[in-house]
């Protein structure tokens, strides 16, 4: 039983990788023709590098190696959004705008839920230098037209501003540990159990930090903020910056989330998640995170999403069982000159043909429902009958 | 300077990374008309699963972890191979051939080589079931045709067999520890100092093991190594094997090399190696190890190669320079939807189109060399002049 993985980790056969690989390419492409750019970061960095700019949550999730070259502790990266913002600050060094995309696996300590994998496919793009709601606006479009190419469209995607808690919070001068507190509270919208460390705040704040968990919905909702919430600077920003989104991205099923703090001790602008149906959790997230370039020793605007490709590739599987072309069976081209042109030219098609090898009597691999057979000295494609060797 | 990365270890960026993509897609795209069937195993295993069937080589250079959800001792894989076999022996569970590929990054705890990657790029195809030379034909041919289609053809492709040293080893009795080092001087090509540790062995078999490191050339080098070596029945059949396989590959340019012993303890039969110009290592390399799957528990013929893209990325580098389309620069279509159908058309059609944030003035990202211009109420694609903002 020395072949049995660990928990949440796991193989993608034939059938799931050929979806994971056709998605990949589908939403790579995607993103390269909207000048987004493809990077790949490193597996491994050092482990101050990996976790710059980041979050405890992080730390916990990483991995941790010694390097024996250099004797330092290494990690293996859980997260790949702050490795491309290190290439944007350090390596790319424009000064523009720079738009980058990336897909590759990332390793986690433990699972993010019951049902996740703990090596997902981070799968993402990123646009720095540009801090208008416009770059905001680009890649919740993105992400967008990747759930559409996907096949899975976003159900709804919610707007969140994690500048509306923060400055709440500065306003009511609390500390650290009951900010913590509250975090989870609003997270888990748990209205009656945050009455009690409200309790201490002086109004309007404590109001508000309790109207937070009720404004969430339709384009109503920034309505109701306007009214619920006091008009500190940053409030008003915010709510701005949420209203021009939602005004420009008409054609998206948009609503709004102003107690989504996910991800709060790295962002600091706009957030949103997309969500389908048939997954309960978000199928792509993002949002503003100025923060990491600074950290970084170079601050640049950033804005970005990304998705885990297994769980895209799984809900995508849904409508797309059984579309795929079968492959040819041929017979073994070794000393046929003409057979070996043949099955050259059906591959340059891009047709799969299957050789035979000696002793071979069919295909356990590609299922193939065609046939190479040779009739009057030509070499023709045939449907496989009943009767002959098809599927193994 | 927390953001420099680790010795051997680096961010593929922009232009290196589109090189890697390529490539992937089009050797992929290869072994999958060749009825190669994808799968993607996990970066992470138990450790003892990981280095089933494996020498002591891959356990040094196998990163190693604990799980904390089950105590057990991880390993982030060093070789993708035995995960293959794996997937093979227990999930496929095919009693036929079988045909599979992959392609992901491995780790190495020390670098192969002084300019070697510790994170190379794993590419590969394996065929398993099948003992015949044919097998080992077809996968040669493959290996070939994937270096062709790199744009980094073999100049060589070299040729051995570890039954011929493992027969002769057998035959003189001599014990593991003489074995290894016999081993590690003909590897070196070491002869005179081969001639200590073979003075104790009886003859024919210390001439024999002293010629081995002779017998490298062209096909001319089987007959002196039937003259050579005593007719012991693997020896001859060695021989008979490689034999097959040059006359049933004659448009390859094979040369045979009966002292390459890489891998002694994983392969058991036919080896091989490419080599090209600009590259002193094999750039791909593979062999016969049917010792594996039955470390699984189910005995399992097996064949295959790889190779590391990065590696093949930076080869074929050098002759692809420039040959990329440059991108088409476009104003924000924010609020023009003519302007946006434009884009969306020339998306479609495979071209890069960056469309300008406000404030943004020119891309420094994807190479722009025609831009969308409004010409009587048509958008048009232009050339980018000189005057015009093109390049940064």
């Amino acid at each position: 039983m020395n072949w049995l993985l660990p928990e949440h980790i796991a193989d993608a056969l034939p059938s799931e990788a050929a979806q994971i690989e056709r998605l990949r390419r589908t939403l790579l492409d995607l993103f390269r023709v909207h000048g987004y750019e493809l990077v790949m970061p490193p597996l491994l960095e050092h482990l101050d590098s990996l976790l710059t700019g980041s979050g405890h949550d992080l730390r916990l999730r990483t991995f941790k190696l010694v390097d024996q070259l250099s004797g330092r502790t290494l990690g293996v990266r859980a997260d790949i959004t702050p490795q491309v913002a290190r290439i944007d600050a350090h390596l790319l060094n424009r000064q523009g705008v720079t738009r980058l995309c990336y897909c590759a696996s990332v390793l986690h300590t433990l699972p993010a839920s019951l049902t996740a994998s703990r090596e997902p496919i981070q799968l993402g793009a990123e646009l720095y230098g540009h801090a208008g709601v416009a770059a905001d606006r680009e890649v919740i479009r993105l992400m967008a037209a990747a759930l559409d190419a996907a096949g899975v469209p976003a159900a709804r995607i919610d707007l969140g501003h994690v500048g509306v808690f923060r400055s709440l919070a500065a306003a009511a001068g609390i500390d650290a540990e009951l900010e913590g507190t509250l975090l989870q509270l609003l997270q888990a919208k748990d209205v009656p159990s945050l009455r009690e460390p409200c309790g201490q705040l002086d109004e309007p704040l404590r109001s508000a930090l309790l109207a937070l968990p009720d404004l969430y919905g339709g384009v109503e909702t920034l309505a109701a903020a306007a009214r619920a919430l006091p008009a500190l600077p940053e409030i008003t920003a915010a709510l701005d910056t949420l209203r021009q989104l939602q005004e420009s991205l008409p054609d998206l099923p948009l609503s709004f989330d102003l107690a989504d703090l996910r991800g709060y001790h790295y962002h600091n602008g706009v957030v949103f998640a997309a969500y389908c149906p048939d997954f309960s959790s978000a199928i792509a997230r993002g949002g503003r995170y100025d923060g990491v370039g600074r950290a970084f020793g170079r601050a640049r605007p950033a804005t970005g999403f990304s998705m885990d490709l297994r769980e895209l590739a799984r809900l995508a599987a849904n409508g797309t069982q059984g579309t795929q072309p079968g492959a040819i069976l041929a017979p073994d081209a070794a000393d046929t000159a003409a057979l070996a042109a043949a099955i050259a030219a059906l591959r340059a098609q891009g047709e799969v043909v299957v050789e035979l090898l000696p002793a071979e009597m069919s295909s356990e691999g590609p299922r193939c429902d065609r046939q190479l057979v040779e009739r009057d000295g030509q070499w023709l494609v045939e449907a496989i009958t009943g009767m002959d060797h098809g599927n193994g």
